[in-house]
């Protein structure tokens, strides 16, 4: 693994760290239009003993994910667990007390939690993580739903030996994935970063054959010059200048696979595309792509990706920034590029 | 036929229209990054005896035809009679005198040339209209590019009966085929029109289930009371409003054919879209499409159109602007939504 200094854009911002000292969890303080330190909330909280059928586990890793953005700014009742706004997300952790069937004392377990340091979960929700998944946290990662997005969007995606693949968010958990896999399968991988070390990690580390850095000027014929035939394949994770300056480059009949839009959750502002016209011209195909929609394709991928791992062709990172007590700003700092690889709480 | 007012927004503004008492073309004056009234110009010509191989034809009708608004704001030498930025689009003549076989004075004929009272043309660019086509400019709408436009993009689009269609410019040449075409299939069809004589003209004469005015407010919320499962497939002619609230109204997996973009031909500034973020959010797809780029349908789908319109099974419009002095305003008028069905000067 790869190690990248994380600066947090300042810590938990306004958010009350009052009861930082106990335990507890965090959620949301009220719904915002704009997601922002202050909108988080700290509760103390202690475990109480599990009921019937729950574990009491120690939180060992939680994944900072972009789609938790859109219940974050405006959860519902109707996504469990958020009714008050407690914030779920994908977490490993460490069985303490086990009150279900198959769970004991140690066993490592990955499910969707509360982003809290010890807390009584559901077995239902909880999975033991393989002990071939070392270090489990990238169970989270590589060989969890990012590695498994990469692999299935870019079957998705029909790449061809000699297409030339244009990814943005090229150093995160999905892109590097992406791009390396691309890159194996015989196509010119372009990636897009931001900032210069990034970019020399995707093609010194992760084997693309250009990374072009979106914060500087011309964008769009940097990419021109990186393919000089037009991009045949567009995988967009993040939106904005990248997207824009993407839609300029599309080679004609040119496939733009929507993975997300990272750029974007912060807020619901306008996205403002001055290329759009280019899906007109151009004759483009653009896909929405949600992984969760493919079930039939976790195995084989996960297979695929357990092997690349296994013997070095697969690379992969995490930044893992401590403390429950940074979660919210760690948080955002991923939302606007913070980091490489999976972006991970340690406790 | 149904008439419609036409009203346009100015005349030939700041055009310069001396020499509109002699005989002249129209050209554009300078590239232009908003195109407007002043960047046409008059030029005065007097057709020369047509050469070897051409016709000297007098011109009967103009198609006012959005794709121009490309070439007409930045031509290139690639763009064949273009090379001064000297308008070349699609008319129906009549010849006068022929230097070129097959082709006889009396003739009616198509093809693509000035915006010319009278010009010499290569008869290699024309072809003779069929008698069957009657009156003559229905070769510039709904038996031409414009309704196989309509037939082959629905096809494109793979509707099933029961799905919810949503066609915007639903009284424009293009939409009115899509609608009426995709309500003889079975599906139930939404449109979208700017005011409200439009919108009854399209409930009224061409049978849409329903059309809602882009001009009035909560155009989603009113999208998704005509669509209560969501609309599965958006035709989209116009971009803009009716593009961003047909994205909050989409189903799961639906389906957008992006056919047009009429709202943002006049310029390159950005698209902004609310509710792109529908696109990945719904899995959505879209798909950017050039009739000409299917050559193989453009048989079928004439020889169908014909059969509708003959039957009166497939009704259309036409709004005919009289005189050569008006077309560059009426050009503009119909970027702006101006008339109905197929926009056409008539000389």
């Amino acid at each position: 693994m790869w190690c990248f200094e994380i600066r947090l854009r300042g810590k938990a911002g306004h958010a009350d760290i009052r009861g930082m000292e106990s335990k507890g969890y965090w959620r949301m303080r009220r719904r915002a239009t704009t997601l922002a330190a202050e909108n988080f909330e700290f509760v103390p909280a202690a475990c109480r003993a599990p009921g019937n059928g729950e574990l009491r586990v120690r939180t060992r890793f939680i994944a900072l994910d972009p789609y938790l953005s859109r219940p974050m700014r405006g959860w519902s009742g109707e996504v469990p667990g958020w009714q008050d706004g407690t914030i779920h997300g994908r977490v490993i952790a460490e069985v303490v007390e086990s009150r279900a069937p198959g769970f004991a004392p140690g066993d490592t377990v990955f499910g969707v939690g509360r982003w809290q340091d010890e807390q009584c979960v559901a077995a239902a929700n909880f999975e033991k993580v393989s002990e071939t998944i070392d270090p489990p946290s990238l169970r989270l990662g590589v060989l969890g739903a990012s590695g498994i997005t990469g692999w299935v969007g870019l079957r998705l995606a029909a790449p061809k030996p000699g297409e030339t693949l244009l990814v943005s968010a090229a150093t995160g958990p999905v892109g590097s994935v992406v791009g390396q896999l691309a890159r194996a399968q015989g196509l010119h991988v372009i990636g897009i970063a931001g900032g210069a070390d990034k970019c020399r990690h995707a093609v010194d580390r992760l084997g693309f054959a250009h990374c072009l850095d979106h914060r500087e000027p011309d964008l769009a014929a940097r990419i021109a010059g990186a393919a000089p035939g037009g991009v045949d394949i567009l995988f967009e994770n993040v939106g904005g200048a990248s997207l824009d300056a993407g839609l300029a480059a599309m080679a004609r009949h040119g496939r733009i696979l929507l993975c997300g839009l990272a750029a974007h959750y912060r807020d619901d502002a306008p996205l403002a595309l001055r290329h759009f016209k280019q899906l007109l011209y151009a004759a483009l195909t653009l896909r929405g792509f949600i992984t969760a929609e493919h079930p039939e394709l976790h195995a084989p991928a996960l297979e695929a990706l357990r092997q690349g791992v296994a013997s070095g062709t697969l690379l992969y990172d995490e930044t893992l920034i401590d403390g429950l007590e940074n979660a919210p700003a760690a948080y955002l700092d991923m939302l606007g590029g913070g980091g490489v690889g999976k972006r991970i709480i340690r406790l």
